[in-house]
């Protein structure tokens, strides 16, 4: 594979599979790579060779990310143009190696290929998963904190979670409430509304004995108020009223 | 399935997959579920029926996710001891709901569950997704921050992730919840409570046009879904609507 910079690889980081075993992994690889926005693939000795039909098939929607694979013999030359490497391990390794949970690693690493540095994340086999030596060969191991009766992760699994950590990394709004059509109500419309409640309840004389009725009142107005209402959620609730209430008034 | 509130369920989320299609996906799921220390999971209405052969074949090593599954034959069963329900969904949905990324929804979930409330997900079928009746249920919508060029997260990539960050959230410290002597309305409160209103509004020939009855019941669905209700807040709103409604029935 070349060794120039790739420029494009700045701004992300390369997704190198170390002998990967069957190609609907690599394909699977490719899909949980785009779903986050990544396409930088290196593959290390595929052991059915490349291309590979099967990880065609599997990438569905992700081809773009297998026609920019890049294809080397060994660990070394697939990170020859990089800089900062990370790599994964599930295992507990006897080396002094600094391990990052997936969260850590990715915010570092995104503000290492900022500064311009090129950044890559080994994955290994699906069974055996990466030789010590290229453990080694990486400046940091990620491990993913699973639960320790029980880490099943598959290859897929494993960059799917880098890859979303790599996104989240960029700063996601967390929170955002969806108005379909329609905008927070204002206090002076929940006042009416408030009011109008009030009103139709009294003709029911609802508000019983009258001692309890501010309290009462209270209670109404601030479940009203806990609730994000809007103004279209208003305007229904004004009709609710009217419409159960509408007999009372004697209306025909 | 049973209703009665499952102690070791406030502990952890109810992880609800609304007909799951392929037993292989839901084993996959209870994989993703186990390796971050999930293993309560409800199905609604499998496709292929309960118990699945080809599920546990799937889940090998998560077997206990699976011999712990209960099965309800509707979402509303499945939510109805539930307090605060989450619908993951990708698609965008004309509906006023509060959309949350996972990290956000799960950080949220670990305080909820901390101050005694029983937390459910809904996860909808592979194909399909949730329907909106499903999604209209939920409090609040959980959305995967993905690729706007390209989602392609499977229900055991999407359980996954969720599950992820679940545990991440470990460290959350609970939010304080004040309900001055009430708890928090489950499920099956405030579905009889929809039902009461319902009722009541079809007495006065509320809903027309016919056409629009059933968007017109989801929106007030929805609306009361958003509102954080207590048990006091749904025993209020039934004496609201009773005392509205009565001269309807022509009481004295």
């Amino acid at each position: 594979m070349t060794t120039e910079p790739d420029n494009e690889s700045t701004a992300q980081p390369a997704i190198v599979l170390v002998g990967p075993q069957m190609g609907e992994n690599i394909g699977a690889a490719a899909r949980a790579m785009w779903n986050f926005g990544l396409d930088r693939m290196r593959l290390v000795a595929p052991r059915d060779g490349w291309p590979n039909p099967r990880a065609v098939a599997m990438a569905s929607g992700a081809g773009r990310v297998l026609d920019k694979v890049k294809v080397a013999a060994t660990t070394a030359e697939a990170c020859a143009d990089l800089t900062r490497v990370y790599a994964t391990t599930a295992r507990d390794r006897a080396m002094t190696k600094t391990v990052m949970s997936p969260e850590a690693a990715m915010a570092e690493a995104r503000a290492l290929a900022a500064a311009g540095e090129r950044v890559g994340i080994l994955f290994g086999p699906e069974r055996a998963g990466l030789e010590n030596a290229d453990v080694i060969r990486a400046n940091a191991v990620i491990s993913v904190p699973t639960n320790p009766a029980y880490s099943s992760l598959n290859l897929a699994q494993c960059v799917l979670l880098v890859a979303y950590e790599w996104q989240r990394a960029a700063g996601v709004t967390a929170v955002e409430h969806r108005l379909a059509g329609t905008r927070p109500a204002e206090g002076a419309e929940v006042d009416r509304l408030v009011g109008h409640l009030v009103e139709r309840l009294d003709e029911v004389g609802f508000f019983y004995p009258e001692a309890k009725r501010p309290s009462m009142i209270a209670n109404l107005e601030n479940l009203l108020r806990r609730s994000p209402l809007t103004d279209a959620d208003v305007r229904t609730l004004h009709g609710v009223v009217r419409a159960l209430a509408e007999k009372v008034r004697g209306r025909k």
